[in-house]
């Protein structure tokens, strides 16, 4: 990431949060609040687990991999991330038939979960067995489970790879 | 809780199961899902927390209760409760202005959480200091933190009391 991009998102970043504080004070109590989604616009049409031992739950009684999105909601490249995944329909489609699904803005205390670090946004795939696939990695050495929005294609062939590995090893 | 009640409710659990499984059938995977919010109904308006550890991170960052509901999609018990809650502006405000607030469907490893068993619904309430205040219960001797729609101002109070022991003992 260039040096001139990442002051770029800083400033972004910062403009948002000011914005937020705005919103907070000029949002009267009354005013009507959008209920909050389990899907965080990462696909409305999904059927998202709501935590951890939830998802893990689902997966092993499924037997189908489990996908795991941490994100934030103020991070620009989770927003870029997010659209380009939400508007995949390949992606959207095979997580709807093959996968269980969760997104989290808050870490769990797994620490097989951020095998390289906590950071955002990253997806780490999980298999049936409850065990974290940290051999399934995006292209960036420093963050192995961080994707770009440029980075669908490979994700897709991640997925089925989790898949894959499923069937062979099960 | 009659006998006679009970049956009745049974046969609504296996009827509202049955309709679920039509529904699924019956359901083309090109209709539109609607978008599973944090709330489950239990509070449109209110800043739902995600899992067990968002919730206890907001609540002693932002220094007030924890309110945990567990409950099931098909119990009765939940929907009933659920529509008195959501329908009590007393308890709502009450929450919005000084509770953090979580609904879960599946139980947590933390055995603290299920003092006297896990059934549905239930509701605990934690404190900023992550003490499970097992003191605050409900009216039923043998399932010490169920409420029923009738218990409302029973709730209340007890949420009072929960800010009350907060007070006075940090």
């Amino acid at each position: 990431m260039q040096k001139g991009l990442l002051s770029v998102l800083l400033v972004l970043v910062t403009f948002s949060s000011t914005m937020e504080g705005k919103l907070d004070k000029t949002t009267e109590k009354k005013e009507k609040r959008v209920p909050q989604t389990l899907s965080r616009g990462w696909g409305d049409q999904l059927i998202w687990a709501q935590t951890y031992e939830e998802a893990l739950f689902w997966s092993r009684s499924k037997n189908k991999p489990l996908m795991v999105i941490f994100h934030l909601e103020d991070c620009p490249h989770s927003q870029a991330l997010k659209k380009a995944f939400a508007e995949d329909k390949d992606i959207q489609n095979l997580v709807d038939e093959e996968f269980i699904i969760l997104n989290l803005v808050y870490e769990t205390t797994d620490k097989h979960l951020s095998p390289d670090g906590q950071y955002v946004p990253r997806i780490l795939f999980v298999d049936p067995s409850m065990t974290v696939r940290a051999d399934i990695t995006g292209r960036y050495s420093n963050r192995m489970y961080a994707y770009e929005p440029a980075d669908m294609k490979l994700l897709l062939s991640n997925m089925q790879r989790a898949l894959k590995l499923l069937k062979t090893e099960l």
